[in-house]
């Protein structure tokens, strides 16, 4: 089985953990956002492909869920040390190695998929059945518009780690920008990847700078709505909260309340203009779905806590087997 | 009174916390060397200015000679366990912080200089009579030709650290080129202190990889021999093997005997064509002194075992109360 995974990066790497230990034979390619990608101190950093791979092939911390296990922080103290700013991104000794790799190589100009494919050579050799794939080459960073009284117009513009990061996503985001996502062009292999599949799984991770910016890198969307394969989406949002992260914060930037039902309107069905042929919202979410049938997207009820490995797979393969069946 | 000490990196320290310890209200300007900088793994790293600034800063890992105290290695374990080569370079956690300023702060177009006197703020915060200076701030690197049985023309060329560092200066130094060297300027300040100095001193450091570069650097030659101050050279050749480092492996490549009085001569007398005023052997070599006397190069005999900053700081200052009485 040809498995595709849309994925962010903490909440879709359990997701993608859940998904492997439900299918252990199926080739699973997850596309991962790069939208929040950053440059911070000349190192190209990819924070969602990074706590993907480094989740998936055991090496991450998972308790804090992003950042390598057995991390130190000592490069970054004498960043401090030398009034190096900015140091609220963390930047850990062991993580370093792989920005330090992926820069060289992104400047020697080895495409981002290229350099990914080699650098989860290492982690995931165990499980060659596994590919990562960034949703594009092309680099795209997210800017937020965020209330400033002493800036022209009242705001200013801070990159979307800056936001989430320095900030914990504290102030009112007033507008999110993703720039340079309508020069991206796909990463190779990701619209053939969603044409081979006989299952896209749209992860519980965050709509608006998670599965927004895949599903608008130019060709990716199309590419969902014409797969052959059925297309299920997964709440990130359980009871009116995020899972995991803080979406709560920017989904009413995008006009989308937080609510699960709002946000599978937002994805829509494959009927009408969206790219879903399902949506899985949690039990504390179930009053929302016959609505949503009735609107005419086809809607799913599981516990959608993702606890462990083992209780992902369960309402993974649950759904899937209910799609298919 | 104004110093000016010419300096590489293990030795050319030590020998500038002596001047220091002789001198403690001097102005003491470092023009130190950067022939043998290196950029490894995007990282702009010159191991000379660094093993100056933290040796003179206390930051310095003294048994070693180089590098930060209390280093750890994760980073570059990572890269191995990457398989990114090089990683016979040490690069240490504390020390990758310095990297990435200086790296960063080049790209952004900041000169060396200047770069290095940010990095130097710090360290040298307690000592502001103290100054750093790189002998260009235009990139210059090293390479050395060794036999290659392998390579057209028998021999191939490594760069300097690969040939010091990887291959513990191992094979014959068939060539020396010190690429960018034609074309390097002074840095900012450096012909400036050298006019105003009271005392130049050329530090006991690699004649061949160290001070022969600056000397090199079009310009500083000149500018030391018109100089008002006397200048006074120290001899890291000791009994006919260097005091550290590995010089005797470079100095047959430029013809120079592994002797205190070839390298004197090489350096030379003011009075006909060379760089110095008084040539300074260690006791062991005093038996070259007449013959370099008869040759018209003034030379004294001093014990020029640096075995602390007291030790060298009385050689130091008994040469140069000579010189200047």
């Amino acid at each position: 089985m040809q498995i595709v995974v849309l994925a962010g990066g903490v909440g879709g790497s359990r997701f993608t953990a859940g998904v492997r230990r439900a299918y252990p034979d199926a080739t699973i390619t997850v596309v991962g956002n790069t939208a929040d990608d950053i440059t911070i101190h000349g190192l190209r950093v990819c924070p969602d492909l990074d706590t993907l791979m480094y989740t998936l092939g055991g090496g991450g911390d998972a308790e804090r869920g992003w950042g390598r296990l057995d991390e130190s922080w000592r490069a970054i103290e004498e960043l401090r040390a030398y009034g190096a700013e900015p140091t609220w991104f963390g930047l850990g000794d062991r993580d370093l190695g792989t920005h330090l790799v992926r820069t060289e190589l992104l400047a020697a100009g080895v495409p981002l998929s290229e350099v990914t494919a080699r650098l989860c050579a290492r982690w995931w050799a165990h499980d060659p059945g596994l590919r990562l794939l960034p949703m594009t080459d092309d680099p795209v960073e997210t800017y937020v518009d965020i209330p400033d009284a002493d800036a022209p117009g009242g705001r200013r513009s801070v990159h979307f780690q800056e936001y989430w990061v320095r900030l914990h996503a504290g102030p009112e985001a007033l507008a999110l920008r993703q720039v340079g996502i309508e020069a991206a062009r796909p990463a190779p292999g990701v619209l053939e990847a969603v044409a081979a599949a006989d299952l896209v799984l749209v992860g519980p991770s965050n709509p608006v700078v998670s599965i927004g910016p895949i599903l608008a890198v130019p060709g990716v969307r199309e590419a969902l709505r014409s797969a052959p394969a059925p297309v299920l989406g997964f709440s990130g949002i359980l009871h009116g909260a995020p899972v995991l992260g803080m979406a709560h914060r920017l989904l009413p930037t995008i006009g989308v309340a937080v609510d699960a039902a709002a946000v599978g309107r937002h994805y829509g069905s494959r009927r009408a203009d969206g790219v879903l042929d399902t949506w899985v919202v949690d039990t504390a979410d179930a009053g929302s779905a016959p609505a949503l049938e009735a609107d005419g997207l086809p809607t799913l009820v599981r516990d959608l806590v993702m606890s462990s490995p083992d209780a992902t797979a369960v309402f993974v393969r649950s759904t899937v087997d209910q799609v298919l069946a």
